[in-house]
């Protein structure tokens, strides 16, 4: 089965290893534990686990050997979106077309739910039983340095000392590169962690998804200055509207559009090394230059 | 040299452990690196660390092998720190006789300074050289445990959840073995982790960090009770205040210095099949009831 076919049940296996592995909503203390499974829920993409699964598959590694890490990267992204949508930071009473974190429970419980999908995520990956313990010591300090004040976390707080100035191109991408990039890159490094790769076709994997990661983000960017709320599921222009520099302001919309497509192409060009079990690696690569939200 | 002789060489050993794990402050993005650093300055008693090397010292192993998760388990504690004293939270305007980290920075960055001591916790672990991988992935699962929404985490959201209720002893006493708890019975674990001990040693070391964990939170209490604001170096009378129920607030003052004794003594004689070198650990069992802040 392609990829592309089997990505619903990519997303089915996701939703249960994650509900596996959550707190049940009861346990106490229960309002924390609903707050937890409440930001895991809700139609997101899971673009992420995708990508984790889509890489386990071009290299070789069966699904279960990356269930853990399809679900910590998840964590990770839930955690960073309900820590971003607090009134300190961008302050959003929608995410994904529902009352984000804060919203529906309340700002503590929010804050505490973030801290807690966080570390749950690092002691999903140290405790997997289908990886031995080089490969689990080594996944939590790549998952740790992509997520942290080097990785994503730093990438969040440039995306708000950003916030009514303007930056150049350079500025622009670095920002993107920590707030996005980082995340999207470890998704593909943890699945071939401990796949013993030749060097070049690591690099290349590598390689995909540093472009995939820049060119999701820029898409990002463009489909908030195109897009309408409905078809978001956030506010649209939000960006523009609180005057963050964006790839389209910097550059110009066209030129943005034309930049994503670039780097899909190289992604893809930096695959030419595997062979058709990297279908799923090209099916999401278009999929980020495609998507309306 | 005796623990108590050498409580300051460990202290300045700690701080430059931590200074070396923590990014330098004028690294992008200057302003979060600035913050994490505050976070971990300020005259804490670093009580948690001491904990780690002094049963580093009774379980035989030279200090430099705990180095990483004496540091470990100061961020995850500093970071409980700021998180907690948010406005969200506790809204404390003062720690350690500072402005505490919102207040000096803003909330934006004292979230994510949080977030970020907290995952390079548990990159410390994972990539720390002088532990084999089993030591290290078995670490950052017992820290994530002790950490998470069944750990520490869980005990501030009971504790919010409490605040204006009444509680009975058995619920202050779990949320107290969460919230404050957790932590430092880990500090215990991750010292013996790989240190092949006899189970009864083992059991024993387990059983004095569960009675200091509660014993600490006990005198802490105690201390909120009968303390004044210039010694604490934070609000004195403030969980009263709040109406968070307390041990005193339970079983009355006199009652609560006794239980937090009782438990001082239970905890050092669990010492028992331990040699001279657990000296430290008498120590700090000592200084835990006799602190004055």
């Amino acid at each position: 089965m392609s990829f592309a076919d089997a990505v619903a049940d990519y997303r089915q296996r996701l939703d249960q290893v994650v509900d596996g592995c959550l707190p049940p909503a009861r346990q106490h203390p229960a309002r924390l534990h609903e707050a937890m499974r409440y930001a895991m829920q809700g139609g997101g993409k899971r673009l992420r686990p995708l990508l984790v699964y889509a890489t386990a598959r071009a290299v070789g590694a069966p699904d279960d050997r990356v269930d853990a890490a399809a679900a910590a990267v998840e964590m990770v992204h839930a955690y960073s979106l309900v820590h971003d949508d607090l009134p300190a930071m961008d302050d959003d009473d929608l995410r994904r077309g529902k009352p984000t974190c804060h919203r529906a429970f309340d700002e503590a419980t929010a804050i505490l739910a973030g801290d807690s999908l966080l570390t749950l995520a690092f002691q999903l990956l140290a405790q997997d039983a289908t990886a031995d313990s080089a490969v689990r010591a080594a996944r939590v300090a790549r998952l740790a340095v992509a997520s942290g004040s080097r990785g994503m976390a730093g990438g969040q707080a440039m995306d708000l000392a950003a916030t009514g100035r303007s930056l150049n191109l350079a500025e622009v991408e670095a920002m993107h590169i920590h707030k996005t990039g980082a995340l999207i890159r470890v998704c593909v490094l943890l699945a071939c962690e401990g796949a013993a790769l030749p060097p070049e076709q690591f690099s290349g994997l590598d390689h995909y998804a540093k472009c995939l990661g820049l060119a999701f983000q820029i898409q990002d960017d463009v489909l908030d200055e195109l897009g309408d709320t409905s078809t978001l599921g956030k506010q649209s222009g939000a960006d523009r509207a609180r005057q963050k520099p964006t790839y389209p302001s910097v550059i110009g919309l066209s030129a943005a559009r034309q930049r994503a497509a670039e780097l899909i192409s190289e992604a893809r060009a930096s695959l030419a090394g595997l062979d058709e079990r990297a279908d799923g690696l090209h099916w999401l690569a278009q999929r980020v230059i495609e998507r309306e939200h």
